[in-house]
């Protein structure tokens, strides 16, 4: 089938290979044990998709504080309890919230809030070698976090699977009810112009596999399309027992800059570019423990 | 549901919006008719799946000749005809062929080929203002294809709905039988180390929201999984009367060139960039009478 090449290079999510005696040595790219940190409970919050299918998106508070607030307590009030994936639109997004545009927002929530389109500034742990049509240095944060910058200001980028808040014309930023995901690659020039709240760590295959709609927009024109949200959930209110736990790998050491290099300049008979846009470098997180 | 602006953004082929009374006079980065030129109908390629559904694929003589015309011979043969699309692997690519791996190849095919991982030169008819990671200057051909170079080589980048032909580890080539097209944004290091016989320019949403395979390498694990390829094609080897038509903006002109300058730098109150990916650059392309 001619695919092992391209498997190889396929990212830190593929499946690992069959075992191998005796086991090859680590390299000097390769996470150690104390690389993974864990995830706060509250920065976790699972999307529970009709088939029992669920999405879990890592949230970024530091970069947008009063989004996620709202975010937050959308999900504790189950705002989203049987609302629905009501937009897919090709080469574009994924959208979801209230499809029916009728819903009131739960108590104690404000919009509009003030815009949270750029980020406090550009902490990058570790910057790539070359950066991209949209900023002139990219980089990730410590804790895994995507950024870049202009050498002014500082963002994250709109890469696939990351989550942002969809909004009327401006001035409008949004409440964070209504939420998207690129499911292609084509959403950087969002950049700048839309808040960041988090980005989907897990289950983003249901999210990009969604029946795209012709209607305007890519906004299903019948009910049926939709995609029923059963329940959304911060961790930190499942029940221990069930609750999912994640980590994510940790950047500011050798290991993750020989791993940039490494991607930046792989080993020969590949031909290496010099370079890797921040949005194809994968930033590992693991979940611990059954799902 | 908070989506103009975002819908506003999304490229090219959105739908139009509603008529307006008096009509909008056309912009500088506006297509006129003369831009518009027919793709050759042996240029095009029509996969036909289960349930009447049609991929078009422009191909790439110009720059994969060998493999090019191995896919032509394919085409010719009905070598496809109830193959399948056998591997969707999350964040990366849709492949398809012969899944059994003991098809033999149509008379005729020679494998391994000369690679065309690189094409003869950067003759980019607009460049783009900043480039990316993998290159240092990207941009279109006259006719619509997106290029890059380092200043030496000069290749085709590996974007959204590009065709690249599957091989084995290298020196192999491929032979063109099997194809894969990426399905998100993260496939651009495999430029320069695969050969690009086309992209598709029609049906793509049906190759991106195909389930996504949780087996080794993205590979369905079952039969059932697969995607039957009822029939491929050469337009020109269909009747007149049912064959399908496109055409592709030309870019060689002001109106292009604006277009471009228009992506790089969106009027207020959007935050411009500066820039815009080669990826992320719609090249349009069009179909000529009914389907």
């Amino acid at each position: 089938m001619l695919i092992p090449f391209l498997a190889l290079l396929a990212g830190a999510q593929a499946a690992p290979p069959p075992p191998v005696s005796p086991p090859a040595p680590p390299l000097p790219s390769d996470a150690i044990a104390a690389d993974w940190r864990p995830i706060p409970d509250d920065e976790l919050m699972v999307i529970t998709l009709g088939g029992n299918r669920s999405v879990v998106i890592r949230l970024a508070p530091r970069f947008a504080p009063e989004h996620v607030a709202n975010v937050r307590k959308l999900a504790l009030a189950h705002w989203w309890d049987d609302t629905s994936v009501y937009r897919v639109q090709e080469n574009w997004v994924t959208q979801w919230g209230d499809g029916t545009e009728k819903k009131p927002l739960a108590p104690g929530i404000v919009e509009p809030l003030a815009m949270e389109f750029d980020i406090p500034a550009f902490d990058a742990a570790q910057r790539l070698s070359r950066s991209d049509a949209y900023s002139t240095a990219s980089g990730v944060t410590a804790d895994g976090w995507p950024i870049a910058t202009d050498g002014k200001a500082a963002w994250m980028p709109h890469c696939y699977g990351t989550v942002g808040v969809a909004r009327d014309s401006l001035p409008k930023t949004g409440s964070g009810a209504e939420l998207f995901t690129p499911i292609s690659g084509a959403a950087r020039r969002l950049d700048r112009n839309y808040t960041i709240v988090g980005r989907i760590i897990d289950g983003m295959k249901y999210m990009s596999a969604m029946p795209r709609s012709d209607a305007a927009m890519g906004v299903y024109a019948t009910e049926p399309e939709r995609t029923t949200i059963v329940s959304v959930r911060l961790a930190s209110e499942i029940p221990a027992g069930e609750r999912p736990k994640f980590e994510y790998r940790s950047t500011d050491n050798v290991r993750f800059a020989a791993y940039i290099k490494l991607r930046e300049n792989p080993a020969a008979p590949t031909v290496g570019l010099g370079g890797i846009d921040i949005c194809d470098l994968p930033l590992a997180t693991r979940r611990v423990g059954a799902k």
